[in-house]
């Protein structure tokens, strides 16, 4: 459970309220339980919240009531908060609040809310009179994480500082003869021991051929002579995700690993250093990608530069390719965005490499938050 | 990623095209990435089925082309597979499929497909002529996954046999000052040694009143004299999950904690008991809460008394109290359905008991999935 304090889920609270009064809403219902960690610091499984202009009714079930009363005894307490203990469904707790609420224009997240229950929702509420109406929105709540806060960063700041005490550890679990699977469950039991609640995502460990597949699952092959591996972990550190890779040689790189590892790092650089508030996040993508495309590598990075991190490990900002047909959204980037840079070359058949830094843009340019030596390691 | 023989996968895909013939569909578009996984045997994070008559049109990106490639070599094959390749977005590259089919009445999950992407495919396909029409379909695939086939009862019950083998490291790390976190860390160990892949969900270390919070996290608590722990930790093996727990107590459990476990104890077994196909699950919640009840803990025991495994650590069928407005679905367990057994009592302050297995759903009755004494273990 993350602690903001009550004063910055405050500032939250009104930068939705206002995103609500521009849009003639009277609330707004989150559906999206990072969105509800956003406004609330809950972290159980089940909630729904919705945002009038002075409450945040809180829904949640019988599992979840004494967490939710402890932590409004604390300094991290959630201004407002309204609990409404599930009887029943969810969904028809949901629709017993908004039919209090008669003639209101109620918001919902169309990119959380499933047809179903949207459906479910409409048709419930229009048994009665006056029932409010439901407006679909996008991207409020999302809107506004994009751009942490100071106890976003601090936080961030905290987890990548954790994270980067690993990566020597990580790399001392790579031993020939050794298989991937067993190297992945070292890894996550350092990343345990040094403080994260629990890994980001499925730790990957990709040697050899495996390092082309950029999702690799970690597999009984063993580490041997030669390898290129791929390390690529994160954690989570009081709800917030830092995530980082690595590529270490197994024995000493012949030239081909050093020409691709080279192209990767001088890529991660470049991206890096053309970050800053005001940049475009495709030119970012743009600095990496044409570095790999000059050295010839072009072709083999096929995936984005970066993803925003925060609550989710996948988040806004996308670094990634400009396409308008694709991803046609906001482009400049802003002070307090947080992402990873990640370039990677993968050449099937011979392997890969990835290099990956998390990166804060600050008011001047950027703050490098994973701060540890890009060089190889052979081993 | 599970190994369901091209035979198995074949029969699912048929009983689907029976389900889309009777709602003269011509075609399922299938987002929800667990049906995924039982209609191909994919477990990446990313893809769209759309299932016709005589093809499974397979949608991923480039991450996962390799993988997907190499899986249709063994005999694991997905019928009838045919790879499309991301190029640009996924529902971009899903409506020129579907654009493809004019006229065709299209099938899409309501409960998984979110409004805004619903809405986003209707402006697409209608620019054109004759663009197919989206219908929205529920639980067709769901339907079919309740009942496990033979490769899926195999798969459980290896997983269970696992998990079961696990039981006794688990309760080993039990130790008077040690944190529930570090005891959680040690249990997520012991299960990915045992083989698991992965834990099926975050493990639950509750000790003394923190066994009162039913998803409590492990936290700085250390255990001490007197306390009840409650260990709760499943796995995923070859994609299927798995779910246990059991309370242990530190040091001789006093007359209370005595009666609350034998309650508790006598629920389980009832409830299992009770299990055969024909049989209510609303009864089978019946038999455990109805035992509590009459033991003076009915108003402790707030959750249902199962949830079904497979894919999903949480699927069909839930089994719950009978309350028709919340849950009218169907009712009568068939041969074939997996699921949990986990009545449980929780006293605010002064903590809860709680004890879990895994049953399948047979012919004639039930079998006990996770084999292991229920009796009080004293530590």
């Amino acid at each position: 459970m993350p602690h903001a304090p009550s004063d910055a889920l405050s500032l939250r609270h009104q930068a939705i309220r206002r995103s609500l009064a521009s849009l003639s809403l009277d609330a707004l219902v989150v559906t999206s339980l990072p969105n509800i960690t956003y406004l609330t610091n809950f972290t159980g499984s089940s909630a729904i919240v919705v945002l009038t202009a002075n409450r945040i009714h809180f829904i949640t079930d019988f599992r979840y009531i004494t967490v939710v009363g402890d932590a409004q005894a604390t300094p991290s307490a959630c201004p407002g908060l309204e609990l409404v203990t599930v009887d029943g469904s969810y969904d028809g707790s949901l629709a017993t609040l908004l039919q209090s609420m008669p003639a209101a224009r109620v918001g919902f997240e169309a990119a959380h809310l499933t047809v179903a229950r949207l459906d479910w929702l409409n048709r419930t509420l229009n048994v009665g009179n006056a029932a409010p109406a439901l407006v679909a929105t996008e991207g409020m709540v999302e809107g506004a994480r994009v751009r942490k806060d100071a106890y976003e960063l601090n936080t961030l700041r905290a987890a990548a500082t954790i994270l980067t005490s690993v990566i020597p550890g990580a790399i001392a679990e790579v031993r020939r003869g050794r298989t991937e699977r067993d190297i992945a469950l070292a890894i996550d039991t350092r990343l345990r021991q040094a403080g994260f609640e629990k890994t980001a995502f499925d730790t990957i460990v990709a040697g050899g051929p495996n390092g082309a597949l950029p999702h690799a699952h970690p597999g009984e092959r063993t580490i041997s002579e030669n390898d290129l591996v791929v390390l690529d972990f994160g954690g989570v550190y009081d709800s917030y995700c830092v995530d980082l890779t690595r590529t270490v040689s197994v024995g000493r790189a012949d030239d081909r690993a050093r020409e691709v590892y080279a192209a990767v790092r001088a890529a991660h650089d470049l991206a890096i250093k053309s970050v800053r508030p005001g940049q475009s996040r495709f030119d970012v993508d743009a600095a990496a990608r044409d570095e790999l495309t000059r050295r010839g590598f072009g072709e083999a990075f096929g995936h984005g530069t970066g993803h925003g991190l925060g609550i989710e490990v996948h988040e806004a900002p996308r670094v990634v390719r400009r396409r308008p047909e694709v991803d046609g959204g906001d482009e400049s980037l802003v002070a307090g965005m947080v992402f990873t840079i990640e370039p990677g070359v993968y050449l099937p058949g011979w392997g890969g490499v990835r290099i990956e830094d998390d990166v804060a843009v600050t008011e001047r340019g950027v703050e490098l938050l994973t701060k540890a030596t890009t060089e190889l390691v052979e081993i």
